[in-house]
C-alpha cells in the first residue's frame, strides 16, 4: 500500500509549529520595515533572532530527527518508492532543510539573526547619509558570519555555493558562470547598438511632479487588476521595497514613491505584486510544510520580473491601463500620446540604481554584484575594497561611476541582510521569466487579446496553476522543465531584448 | 553578604527569552488591531496562541523551577532576608508568576489564546453589524474556558477571585463590594442632582464637523506636550483605542476618530497617552523581568485616567491648549469661549457608551459590567441572558437603555479576548488617579501654574519617579501607600467629583 502525507501528521504538526515562528519573525521583520519606530531596533532584533533560535532549536531537535531519520535515506536524502509523490517530495525538502540547519549551531544562528537585524538598521543609516565608513564595520560583521556559515554548511568548490544553494537550491557558480557570460557576450553590444542608434527616447514625461498618493492609488488599482487580492494582502510603504509572506492569507508588499520619478512606485508595485500572486498562490493546505513554500528564489524572482517587464512594460498592458493613468493625471500625461509613454518606460540607458534599471542593463548590474560578493565570500576581496570595486566593475560594464556610496555600494539592502549569495537569483528570475511567459502565450493564444482588454486573471491563472500551487513539490530545475520542456535557458530572454530593443531603437 | 541581581542571572536570562516571545506575541496583536488584512485572521490567532503556549511552556519548564525553589520558599513565595530588596521583589513577583502558569496546562493556554483571537475577530463583525447572536458562540467558548481557568487556578470564596487577581494581585470581589457601595451612594444621588439642576450644559460645540486627520495631528500634538516619546512609539487608528507595549523602547497607542465627534480622538489620545508614559517609563534595564513590568491594571489605569480627566479635563490645561484648538478648528471653535468648552467636555449625563462617559457616570458603567461578569463566572448568568441584563441594569443605574447591541453589550472588546475581571481595575484606576494627581501636587507647588502654563513634563517626572521606573518592586497595595500614604481609597475621587460638578451645575 502507497503511503500518503496521513502518515507523515506528526511531523507535519511539528513542522506547523516551526513555520508558526518563523511567520511571526517575519512580521516583527515587516514592522521593523514599515512602521517600527527608531528607537525600538535593538530590542526587536533580539526579539526576532529569539524566534529564530527557537525555530532553528526545533527543526534541529532530535525528536524531528528520529521522526525524518526512519523514513529519510541519510545518504541520498530520498524517501522510498513505497511513498506517494506529495509525501516523497515533502520528505526530500525536509531533510534538505534539516541537514542544513544541522550543520549551524544554534548560537550561531542567533548571533546572524541579531546581528544581520542591526547591520540593516546600521544601512538604512549609513544609505540616508551616503556614507559608507557608517556601516562599514557591520558589514565586516556580517560578512565574518557568512564566511563561517559556508564553512558549516560545506561546499566542494567555492564557498560561494554553499550560499548560493539557500536561495537556489542546486545551484552552483559554476553552473551560472556560463550563463553570465553568454548574457554578456549579448548584452554588453546590444548596448552599445543602443548607445550608437540614431533613435533617442525622451523620457522626460515619467519625470514631472506626480501627486504622490495618486502614485499609490494608481498602483494599488493595477494590484487589483492582477488579480493580488487585498483582503489577504496590504500595500505599504517602506525604504526598499519587498514582499512577506505570513499565510497565503496574508501576504503584503511594499512600495517607495517619489513625487517626480512615476516609474518607481509603478513598477515595484507591479514587481511587488508578482511576488504577491506567488504567496498568495501557495496552497493554504500546505502551510508549514515545504510544499506550502516556493520553489526558489530565482523563480520567486521570475514571477516579479514577468509581471513588471513582459506585462508591465508591454504595449498590449498599457493598451488598457494608459488611458487610466492618463484619467489620474490629465495635467502631466493627456498630451503624452501612448507610444512615446511606452517608449519612455522602454528607454535603455547606462544607470546608477539597479532596482530602476532598464531590462537591457539590469543583468550587467547583477554581474558586477555577484562577481564583488563571491570575491567576498571566497576571500579574495575584503570590505574595505567595497567602494573601488564597485566604481571600478560600473565603469567596465556601465560606462558610468556613481558620485555618492548612496548611488553605488550602499543601495541595496542585501548584504545589510546577510544575503550573500541571491543576486545570481534575480538574473535566473529574469531569464525564467521569458521563458515563462512565452510559454503562456503559447498555452493561452489569447493571451495577448486578454492584456489589451486589461484581462490579467486569465495569465495570473495560468501562473498559479502551473507553477504557484505546487509550492517545492519539484526541485527547481524539475519544475522549469515541466512547465517549459527546458531547464533555465538564456535564449529566449535575449531573443525578447533584441526584439524589443531593435524595434524600439531601430537597430 | 546581601545576596544581589548579579546572582540571579541565569533566571533573568530565561525570563528574558520568555519575554521576548511574549513581546512578539504582541507585536502580532498590535498587528492584527491596525494592519492585518481581514483574510489574515485564523492564521494570526495560531500564530499567536504558538508563541503564547511557547512562553507558558518555558515559564513552567522544570529548568525553571530548579532555579526558582532554590531561592524561594514554596509555602510563603518569598525569598530570604539575605537577599536585597530588588532580588527578592524580583524573586517574589516571579514566584507568583510561575505558580500561577504551573496551574494551567500548556494545551489550555494555547487553546484560550487561539479562541480570544478569534471571538476578538467575531466580536468585530457581530459589533459592525450590531448582531449578539454573531457573537454568541464565541462568548459561550471564551465563557467556558474562563470558568475552567478560574478551577485551574483556585480561589477562595468566588471563582471571579482568580481572574480578578490576573489582573489587580491581591485584590478580591470582596474587598472591592464595599468600595463600589460606597461609590453608588455617592454617585447615584449626585447624578440625580444633576439632572435636577437649572443648569444645562449644551455641547454641541463639540459635534460639529471636525477634520479627521487635524484631530489626529492634535492628538499627536498633546501626547508630545505630555513627553511622550515618538522616537519609541506610534499613534495609529484602531476599532477599539488601546496601549501595547514591546520593550519601554517601542510603546504604541491607539485611536478611533470620527468626524462630528472632537472629545473620543482627542480624550482617547490623552487616555491611552497615559498608559503609554507609563510604559515609557519602566526601566529598560529590567525588561524581561517583573521589575520591567507595571505593577498592576488598576495602576495602569489610574495613569491613563490622571492624564485624561485631572489633566485634560481641567481649565489649567486647557488654559494653554485650548487657544490651539482653536487655531486647528477655527471655523468651528473660534467663537467658543473657553469657559462654554470646558463645561461642554465635563457635562455629565446618562450615555450609553462607557470609554465616552463622563467622569460622574462612568463608574456606574463599571459597576454593571462587574456585577455581570461576576455573575457569569459563578454561573448565576449565561450568555444567552446578557443582552436582557445589560438593558435591565443600564436602566436601573442610568436610567436609559440602548436600542442596538452595538450600543449594548457589544461595546467592549474585553470579554471577547478572555478578559473577565479586568473591568473593576478601571474603578481602582479613577479612584488611584485622583489620590496620585493630589498627591502629585502636593508635592509640586507649582503644578497648576506648569499646567496652564502648558508645561506638562514635571508631572510627567514626578509620576515616573513615584510609579513608572518601579516596575512590580512592590505591590500594588505597597505601592499606593508609599506613594500616598494610604492603599486605594474613594474619598479624594468623590470630594474631586462633587466640587467639580458642584460649581459646574451650581448644585
Amino acid at each position: 500500500m502507497v503511503k500518503t502525507l496521513t502518515t507523515l501528521e506528526p511531523l507535519i504538526t511539528r513542522l506547523l509549529e516551526i513555520r508558526r515562528i518563523q511567520s511571526a519573525a517575519a512580521v516583527l521583520s515587516w514592522d521593523q520595515e514599515t512602521y517600527m519606530p527608531a528607537g525600538g531596533g535593538a530590542a526587536r532584533a533580539e526579539q526576532i533572532a529569539t524566534l529564530e533560535g527557537l525555530a532553528h532549536q526545533r527543526l534541529v531537535s532530535a525528536e524531528l530527527e528520529t521522526l525524518l531519520t526512519e523514513w529519510v535515506d541519510p545518504v541520498t536524502g530520498q524517501a522510498a518508492d513505497s511513498w506517494d509523490e506529495p509525501s516523497r517530495s515533502l520528505l526530500r525538502e525536509t531533510w534538505r532543510d534539516f541537514s542544513r540547519a544541522k550543520k549551524l549551531p544554534s548560537d550561531f544562528v542567533i548571533r546572524l539573526s541579531r546581528e544581520c537585524s542591526l547591520a540593516q538598521q546600521a544601512w538604512v543609516t549609513a544609505r540616508e547619509e551616503s556614507r559608507f565608513s557608517k556601516f562599514l564595520p557591520s558589514l565586516k560583521t556580517i560578512l565574518g558570519l557568512k564566511r563561517d556559515e559556508a564553512r558549516y554548511l560545506g561546499y566542494r568548490n567555492s564557498p560561494y555555493d554553499a550560499l548560493l544553494d539557500t536561495y537556489e537550491p542546486g545551484s552552483t557558480i559554476a553552473q551560472l558562470a556560463p550563463l553570465f557570460t553568454q548574457l554578456r557576450e549579448r548584452l554588453v553590444p546590444l548596448l552599445r547598438r543602443v548607445q550608437g542608434s540614431t533613435v533617442t527616447i525622451d523620457d522626460r514625461c515619467l519625470h514631472q511632479s506626480f501627486d504622490q498618493s495618486k502614485q499609490v492609488e494608481f498602483g494599488r488599482l493595477v494590484l487589483t487588476a492582477m488579480g493580488y487580492d487585498f483582503e489577504r494582502g496590504r500595500l505599504d510603504l517602506s525604504a526598499h521595497p519587498f514582499t512577506t509572506s505570513f499565510h497565503p492569507t496574508d501576504v503584503r508588499v511594499t512600495t517607495r514613491v517619489f513625487e517626480n520619478d512615476l516609474p518607481s512606485c509603478l513598477f515595484s508595485c507591479i514587481h511587488e505584486g508578482g511576488h504577491g500572486l506567488y504567496d498568495q498562490g501557495l496552497d493554504p493546505r500546505y502551510y508549514g510544510s515545504p510544499l506550502g513554500e516556493s520553489v526558489s528564489l530565482g523563480f520567486h524572482e521570475s514571477q516579479s520580473r514577468l509581471w513588471e517587464n513582459c506585462v508591465g512594460r508591454s504595449r498590449a498592458f498599457w493598451h488598457c491601463f494608459y488611458p487610466l493613468l492618463q484619467h489620474t493625471f490629465p495635467q502631466q500625461l493627456a498630451d503624452v500620446p501612448l507610444e512615446r509613454f511606452y517608449a519612455a518606460i522602454n528607454r535603455a540607458a547606462p544607470s546608477l540604481i539597479r532596482v530602476e534599471a532598464d531590462e537591457l542593463t539590469y543583468n550587467l548590474h547583477i554581474m558586477l554584484r555577484v562577481e564583488i560578493e563571491q570575491a567576498l565570500i571566497e576571500g579574495r576581496a575584503e570590505p574595505d575594497d567595497l567602494p573601488g570595486l564597485w566604481n571600478e566593475k560600473m565603469q567596465s560594464y556601465l560606462g558610468i561611476v556613481p558620485e555618492r556610496d548612496a548611488e553605488g555600494v550602499l543601495q541595496d539592502v542585501h548584504w545589510s541582510m546577510g544575503a550573500f549569495g541571491y543576486f545570481p537569483t534575480y538574473t535566473l528570475g529574469n531569464l525564467y521569466s521569458v521563458q515563462f511567459f512565452e510559454q503562456a502565450a503559447l498555452e493561452l493564444p489569447e493571451l495577448e487579446e486578454e492584456m489589451r482588454a486589461g484581462h490579467l486573471l486569465p495569465l495570473r491563472r495560468w501562473l498559479e496553476q502551473k507553477i504557484h500551487r505546487w509550492g517545492r513539490m519539484f526541485t527547481p530545475d524539475h519544475l522549469a522543465r515541466r512547465v517549459t520542456g527546458s531547464g533555465v535557458n538564456p535564449e529566449p530572454f535575449l531573443r525578447y531584448l533584441e526584439t524589443k530593443y531593435g524595434e524600439l531603437y531601430r537597430l
